[in-house]
């Protein structure tokens, strides 16, 4: 590649790490969210492609019964498939303490426990109170430990900026149940706007308040697209020391109640800002690009978002800086 | 409209404005950039609606040549049309003394002059080096006050972070050409992202750095979306201070040279952002949204934007901060 001149705009002051992690979640809450069944050979590809790209984090799936989600069923085998691929941070989401035990058994690195902070939502969605959920994770956390597994628990406190059903959530009740996460057993946590309706204003200060909870266990950011706020919400995260965020390659995924609405962060976008701001995601852009447009194929017919595989990068993008 | 519980993400710590405006520029850089042709009835009804809803700063034309942009003809109409309505700050675009004589004449209250801080931009769109823009605005405003016209001159530097045709541009050159705007006699200033090269850490140094030097004089912030970060952007640059941002309504407009990407900052979904962060604009969104609506109806067949009009504002909307 030839090397550029560094970008004279990127000399700059503001306080950001150097460097930072995309999760991909798109093989999971892309997936799950959309009408095309991925086969488990194209699932491998597309894992195998972003660690090629230089994704180090995915999360392959999810430990749910394969009657609620058949799209997710070959989850263990995921799991198995990516294990394998040199320094790859394999995660699964898990509802219950039976979903817990597979992860366990499976030998995933991170298993993601989802908590809505919103109550309505949480029963409607996950039919347990915040508190159950707190429970069960000290359950799964009392499994983690008498198995002498080494998978991380995070607690992922979701509808933390509201929610569709119940509207208002407090932003007391989602630190009250981060506190009640990390006192049960989970390693970490991490704040998701379930529902797009983030602002980086109240991104800064949530993100502000858990941080000085949680410290460095505060551990990721996710965010929807859904008003186009995603990646402002990313960028006022990430001046409170956030150095995480998932993120769905083509932006796949979001909300079924309103249809063609952008769903999660697009990776590529976000890998793109991150790096061109200067911070090291380790992601090779054109690589991650080119996947992109593997995925779009097999995915034809899905609404896709994102913008830089259209724009595609600026002349000024210091490629010296990809995949560094 | 039904009183809501205000929302308690709302409260927050972040420096920022309590007002800022959204500048519709659509009648300007949106039109002159699509195919569809408005007539002038539209366009004044276009002007009125956004009058309407709540926005009181609109850039309605351009005094170029007719056969250079025949669909901005009627600016000097425009111009008269929206003098009339109670509040509104009318702006138009002047490329040299002779549109800038024009926009005197037409008592517009403000004429915004381009400079290119690229080099290799400004004399393949302006035909000018950046000096020769600057010694032009000094004729400008020899002109403005021989006429004894209020008119206010406002310098725009474009190309700020980069252009598609030279790449990088130094800060240190658009901090110059500011300096030697403002010299020249400039009443104010503003900085433009033209080709969507911009990210938030590269506008948190520059509009910083462009603050400290001409104060309250830096007036507004543009941004193109071309990236998807029209909106990070405009967060970066509200925590320097700056509380003045163009847009343009469906995000019309933007770059010739990447077809379908997307346009400028979507004036309804900016609006959202800053509301939503309880800054007032003074905007009722509910009208602004159907105004889109028919604006959306008369450009059929153009590549529209934004997300807002798809996804609905969300039930944590504080409609009691509407058009407050």
């Amino acid at each position: 590649m030839p090397k550029v001149q560094p970008n004279p705009h990127r000399r700059h002051t503001v306080t950001q790490p150097r460097r930072a992690v995309v999760r991909e979640v798109g093989l999971r809450d892309g997936l799950q969210s959309i009408q095309a069944v991925l086969p488990t050979a194209r699932k491998k590809e597309w894992i195998r492609g972003a660690h090629a790209a230089g994704q180090r984090e995915i999360e392959v799936g999810s430990f749910v019964p394969a009657r609620l989600l058949p799209q997710l069923a070959d989850t263990a085998e995921l799991v198995a498939y990516a294990k394998a691929l040199p320094g790859l941070v394999v995660s699964v989401l898990v509802p219950n303490l039976r979903g817990a035990e597979s992860a366990i058994a499976a030998d995933a690195d991170v298993m993601l426990v989802p908590l809505s902070a919103s109550h309505a939502h949480s029963l409607a969605n996950l039919r347990k109170t915040p508190d159950d959920v707190v429970a069960e994770v000290a359950r799964m956390r009392a499994a983690r430990d008498a198995a002498g597994s080494k998978t991380l628990i995070e607690g992922g406190i979701g509808t933390a900026f509201g929610c569709t059903l119940q509207g208002h959530v407090a932003p007391a009740e989602v630190l009250r149940c981060m506190q009640a996460l990390l006192d049960a057993g989970a390693d970490r946590v991490s704040i998701a706007d379930t529902v797009g309706y983030a602002n980086p204003g109240a991104v800064a200060t949530l993100f502000g308040q858990a941080r000085a909870i949680a410290g460095e266990r505060l551990c990721c950011g996710h965010f929807h697209d859904t008003r186009g706020l995603a990646l402002a919400n990313v960028y006022a995260a990430l001046q409170t020391g956030v150095d995480r965020f998932d993120a769905t390659l083509a932006g796949i995924g979001g909300c079924p109640h309103a249809p063609g609405a952008s769903g999660n962060a697009a990776s590529e976008d976000l890998a793109f800002m991150l790096q061109d701001m200067g911070i090291d995601t380790g992601i090779d852009l054109h690589k991650l690009l080119a996947l992109r447009h593997q995925v779009a194929a097999w995915l034809e017919g899905e609404v896709l978002h994102g913008t830089l595989w259209r724009a595609g990068l600026p002349k000024t993008f210091d490629a010296t800086r990809i995949a560094a």
